[in-house]
């Protein structure tokens, strides 16, 4: 079974729901296992991964991860539970890494850390720390912020009760092309800014860093953007990593005709303004956009009216597909 | 267990995310069963449901229902798989609605009929009517429209690269308190407008009209509203009835100064503005609202940026328990 969805052969044409299913590997709950740290479900693993994890062992030659059954008696995998502390799992899982380098399921460690957390319980406590390339292994959370540069024609009205006549269909996005360069997804398009959540800066302060970066943004312009939503989706690839729950965080900004992003760091080629008739069939059939971007996208059009739930007749399943919790394969 | 949480005494404050999950009945997941019809789930039964359910029989003494497995062992409680028409499904669903009156599980039939779908599959099937208060013991699906009239105070500005100034803090909601006669929540307050969706009217000609009836607003300024979004939540009463996944379909409507609505039809007391502080302090630990309006009402707070995600811990969290899809016990 082929896992990556982005590479499927679409025979027939999908509906936009299915897109968006399509791009979310929690459709295949039966290629993975829970992966549970200290009783807590904190992540999920690829079954072709587990026979390398249960040979890896630890100080004394003591096995690092071993099998439990969940909820249903589903398999579950687990760190061992006598590492008690973040810092004993934390190296355990180094050991980890070394041997996913080893047997090339991951080229080389990223630098970067992302921690593992018992999400589930009230009091949200830091499990372990490991490498962000070896959290993909692991269905670690990773969290992007977004803004949404976007601009509306508005008709100031004279009538008493309405402050603005907008035709809904008049909203256009700022989009970018990624550059040429880039490892993942060159020259497909994403919204205006696009950047990952580093754990030592608010989100605002990422978002207005990021903007000016990628898009030579003013931070008092992009302080003014707004907060709107958070979208969910599971990813994958199909030798089992890049498994993880990204969170995008977005953010709204309202420009008018004299604004121009330019970009600033190379990660963009450039920039286009797209009208929402663009944007929606593109979301729909369209292949130009990087394809999780499609959720972020369809978002953004439904919250500004474009996609209606008169026209749409899965706009209700398709919000709950893009606000999906993480994949529980097994709970306390 | 009390399973109906809004009477649940409340010991130690509650967050913001545990006040949204305590609406959620999904969470009593132990408590129900999947409803299956022709093999596909519909909603779901209480389980104190089940023996009277069983007992029921229809033409030649046939239970009209029985004990199946479903995922993971799961019991589930399906209807004859010999009735195989809408017509045939549908009176059996009429007998059975006899039976609830009988017993006192339901006081009467509401008159309004609801229909069972096949949800989970491409193709949208009509399964079987129900009389909407039966409808309410089997999870089935009810929708409602919202309009949520807001004021939002923009300073116009003279820098080129910004079209308004808007301090986010500023938008208030012009909410209505519920008549004293309403039979559920009589005095609670909801946003400007609200009401059940009719199977003969598009969402938005059901928009318009509620927002005519309810709050004396034209048909020309409540088409000018935009579609944003659409919430989901499981309810339910503690003796298995009103078991139900809502819809609450929302729209935004930004008025003036001048605007006021009225109250028309007695189906609202009154109306009042509220500003953001009001409404936040609402959903955090007020008891004011209709408590599944908390939900509306968050959310219109986070899109307009009030509630961020660097101030709420659960943002995402939150925003996936408002989307949540239909609980699944049992599927194909």
């Amino acid at each position: 079974m082929n896992i990556y969805a982005y590479s499927r052969a679409e025979a027939t044409p999908l509906t936009l729901l299915e897109r968006i299913q399509s791009l979310d590997a929690t459709r295949h709950v039966s290629s993975y296992v829970a992966f549970v740290i200290s009783g807590h479900c904190v992540g999920q693993i690829h079954r072709r991964l587990i026979p390398l994890l249960l040979s890896i062992n630890g100080d004394g030659r003591i096995p690092l991860f071993s099998r439990i059954q969940g909820r249903c008696g589903a398999e579950a995998i687990t760190l061992d539970d006598d590492l008690s502390t973040n810092e004993e799992r934390t190296r355990a899982m180094n050991i980890v890494t070394d041997d996913l380098i080893r047997n090339g399921i991951i080229k080389c460690r990223h630098g970067d850390r992302y921690g593992l957390y018992n999400e589930g319980s009230n009091v949200r406590e830091l499990l372990c720390m490991v490498d962000r390339n070896a959290a993909s292994c692991f269905g670690a959370t990773s969290v992007g912020v977004h803004l949404l540069c976007y601009r509306k024609c508005c008709v100031r009205t004279d009538r008493q009760d309405s402050i603005q006549d907008c035709d809904a269909g008049s909203v256009s996005l700022w989009m970018a092309q990624r550059s040429e360069s880039k490892s993942s997804f060159p020259l497909k398009w994403d919204p205006t800014v696009a950047g990952g959540q580093p754990t030592d800066l608010s989100f605002v302060e990422n978002l207005v860093k990021e903007a000016n970066e990628e898009a030579g943004i003013d931070d008092s312009l992009a302080r003014r953007a707004t907060a709107v939503s958070c979208l969910s989706q599971m990813t994958s690839k199909p030798n089992g990593t890049c498994m993880k729950q990204s969170l995008y965080h977005c953010w709204d900004l309202e420009v008018d005709e004299n604004f121009l992003p330019y970009a600033r760091d190379g990660e963009v080629t450039k920039f286009e303004l797209w009208d929402s008739d663009k944007l929606e069939d593109e979301v729909r059939q369209g292949n130009n956009l990087r394809p999780a971007m499609r959720l972020v996208v369809v978002d953004f059009l439904i919250r500004h009216g474009i996609i209606k739930p008169d026209d749409e007749q899965n706009y209700a399943t398709i919000q709950a597909a893009m606000h999906r919790e993480r994949l529980i394969l097994w709970s306390e």
